[in-house]
């Protein structure tokens, strides 16, 4: 009768250091919750792994999955597929235990559609918490720089809108004990306990 | 431009422990939250200090604080008056800072109706976590017995939905650390740090 674990879903915007953070938190070892490997299309590097880096599978193989809807989410990134089976987060879940993902923010949107419970955590870049400061810059730029940066830092707060949680990325490990902290909190949360209780006292 | 500071609520039923939890949370010389101090009608103590353990005051003075809309809960439990004064819990939060208050549920609900997107702990006793053990017993128990341990459980479920989190109090400091999580977690909130950039976007 073990409940079904948490899904957490660490993203944010590209180049923010989300691989960083994800890789120094797995590098602790005292998580409990289990790293979702992703799959992806693109070549394997030197050094990397099959099942620790990435699930590394032919164009076709990933479209074989897309079709009979294998993917939890994906998406294409400069001519290739990433994504995540649904399969081993499914198994694992169902085992009581909680699965980690760090994934792109358009993977994230889809697995919000279809996940609306899991844990989204929004890696924010530090000089987002000095929004002004970086935007109007020292006073001597121009109003078309000033604009640009404007629209990149609301589309920021618009993806950002989508989230549970937002943490700066300001040092990795103040951000890694944050992301902790969040996910040992949620476990606290009553509408994820209450169920458990409800369901005893009608068993009874 | 200092944000406005978190209201921390922890409520519980009678017995569960609250006022050691509390205790125990402001032993610890690391809270970034001022804890707000209740106002009682009863006879102050043997070693009770006015401002520290409560605000002693008469049944005519809190009912003129009741009247002038001055309390932002109370209760009424065996012929006295205890609750919360309404101008050092918004004056604090107003300097950004995070208030802790522990009550009783009746109060609990009071703040919850005024005060919606303040953080609700419920602290549950260690038994309700073996609620089937508990209620079920050694077999050896008439269906009266159990009947009214299903009715007190059910009431503590109930009660407990209105929360935000449920801790159990199993351990003292266990259930601190984790008061103490919850509250840090509680402060990455999109919901709660997301005006803040929306308004700086604003001012630019």
């Amino acid at each position: 009768m073990s409940e079904r674990g948490l899904l957490i879903v660490l993203s944010g915007p590209s180049g923010v250091g989300k691989g960083t953070v994800r890789k120094a938190i797995f590098e602790r070892d005292d998580n409990e919750f289990q790293y979702s490997v992703s799959m992806t299309t693109r070549k394997k590097r030197a050094g990397e792994v099959e099942g620790v880096d990435y699930y590394f599978r032919s164009k076709e193989e990933f479209e074989a999955m897309i079709e009979a809807g294998e993917m939890l989410e994906y998406a294409e990134y400069v001519g290739n597929y990433y994504g995540t089976p649904l399969t081993y987060v499914n198994k694992t879940l169902d085992e009581g235990k909680d699965v980690f993902l760090e994934i792109e923010v358009q993977g994230a949107q889809q697995v919000k559609d279809k996940v609306p419970d899991g844990v989204f955590i929004f890696l924010t870049p530090p000089d987002l918490a000095e929004l002004k400061a970086r935007i109007v810059g020292r006073g001597t730029d121009s109003p078309e720089v000033i604009d640009e940066r404007m629209r990149v830092a609301r589309q920021e707060i618009e993806m950002m809108a989508l989230y549970d949680y937002a943490v700066v990325n300001d040092q990795v490990p103040k951000a890694v004990d944050r992301i902790k902290d969040i996910i040992v909190s949620e476990h606290y949360r009553v509408d994820r306990v209450i169920g458990k209780y409800i369901k005893m006292l009608k068993e009874i």
